[in-house]
């Protein structure tokens, strides 16, 4: 027997060309400033579709993201406020992300997750999943 | 402790070149007629592998897979009668694979479910999973 | 002995949605209407670098593309004025594409030519080189 | 309402060149010696994040999984001890993989999962998802 | 001025999944009998295009392509007549594709080269280009 | 016709994760200092092949863009001695590595070209070919 109503998640692209330093000897040669380009993907979660069959708005899912990537673009973490009392790892900055494309999400959205990926180099990737409740 | 059953998947690729139009203010210009090439990804899971060692026959997931595809083929699907009462969305055009490629497993498949993706575009996919009961 | 003023290649990236069907026997089944994502690269072309050390304003590339890109995007090509009189295969969009690109360089660009390619699906691609004497 | 301490996960890639043949009719030509490249990604999956901010060092990621890598590199498995009494299939390897990299963690790693994904050629992948109990 | 024929490019994608070692110390690990997917793309180039807008039939690239890898795929090549005098390193096994592909191409095809390149693993890949004279 | 000693190539991949700002009001928002990963692809191109059937050794062609990447990975450009007189676009970089490559190369290579392509983001590309004469 096969589910009625089953999970659809749609995923949108972006990307962050960003400078930033992690402290402390476990980072290693990361400990210098340097930089990355995250090549993002936010993804959106949902049982069934909407009324429109889709999980929602494919525009929309970018320009969530692109808001939330607009103030971080062509910036220096390490300076940067949002920043100010975390390490910028690839891992806390898609939390972060993740955090502000959830809570930018119009009401009565149904979704009931937002993952965001990042590939920070061709062999590394990190992601965090976020429950919406 | 790791567990002794783990979850294996198994995907395969195929993609569809299809015209269709989505109707509505609410899809803006893909209200006109235009067209997508969807790039295509079945995955099949399983709790543990059958006794040849594999989630199923990778030759068999191919043709399901291109069995469903077929009659979809550079069709336009806003004259396709699997689509007549249909918004042929990304997520729809994927759940109605997804359905067909479930219906057409053979007895005693094993599996725990099947999901389809599809990439529309360099910068957004859509899937959807079906659990199998 | 290594030269000293090499050639440099600039390429940017951007994507067409379209409707099409391609006229005569010769096409098969691409003689329906169908559609396809075109995942599109120009490339730009010089000898040596310019007074900022770039082959051109990386900017202006994405904005050359997409202007060219826009009358294109979510249309179906057989009732386009564009390709009245045309066969709208992936070359000849790729064509059109790199001749519209060429025309709406500055003056005084310094490149030596401009290449236009289109993933039509996975597994093909096509593309057009334009010298510009 | 967002969850607090979201799950996150890891992904390093490496890859694999061996030889292999499949033994049964149930695999048609691969019954033959024949070979593979297999493009792998580790992925490490943690509910919150350690002390730095990361799932785990990336670093140390790679090397656990090049680390296991190492005794497979260039080898034909139908001679390899390792799978001495198993099919090698890319479910199997995958298997095995993920095993020896769960084996290999440091004490308190915090990891709830370890998956391993292989694409042995453009069009098939197999993966496999341990669960740290 | 922009010239009036220029050159365009048609590419099409297969691949094969093949054993075989390398023969003396300069080849190290490779000198064992391993494996490798090759990724593979087939390259058409032609000045201008024929009658109707296309470099070559994509469907005829295809089936030239398979037609060549048919009697290589699941091979070991260290026992394949085809490379009995020959060392089959990436390049050597793309000249051959390359040149079985120009030779079975059909009378006044009008093209001025066919590539072959192939991808042995996910950072590395060789290439020929055969001129038509 | 088809020549008897075609060009054949060999690429291999690496990255690099660097700092930098771009000076002058043409660079717009790349005027600050921010970073990017660079997905950076060498190819050594060659008539013919060594009397190995290869272009070069794939170990010494990986090594040998190691070692000129070395002294770059995580670093901050503006304040790296190898670009103290230079703008270190992607062009600047592609071009700063392949000279250091083709200087690198060991005696009697029989290359006629070494090429440096960077991917700074999943939209954007450069390249630079060094003829070696």
């Amino acid at each position: 027997m096969i589910e009625q109503t089953p999970v659809f998640r749609l995923s949108v692209d972006d990307h962050l060309m960003i400078a930033h330093s992690l402290p402390g000897e476990y980072f290693g040669a990361a400990q210098q400033l340097h930089g990355a380009t995250l090549a993002l993907t936010a993804t959106f979660e949902r049982q069934g579709l909407n009324e429109h069959g889709v999980v929602m708005d494919i525009g929309l899912a970018h320009q969530l993201l692109a808001a939330v990537l607009e103030p971080l673009r062509h910036q220096n973490l390490d300076e940067h406020t949002d920043f100010a009392e975390k390490i910028s790892t690839t891992e806390v900055i898609c939390h972060h992300i993740a955090l502000q494309v959830a809570e930018a999400l119009p009401q009565a959205h149904g979704l009931q997750a937002v993952e965001v990926a990042a590939e920070e180099n061709p062999q590394a990737r990190a992601s965090v999943r976020l429950v919406l409740q």
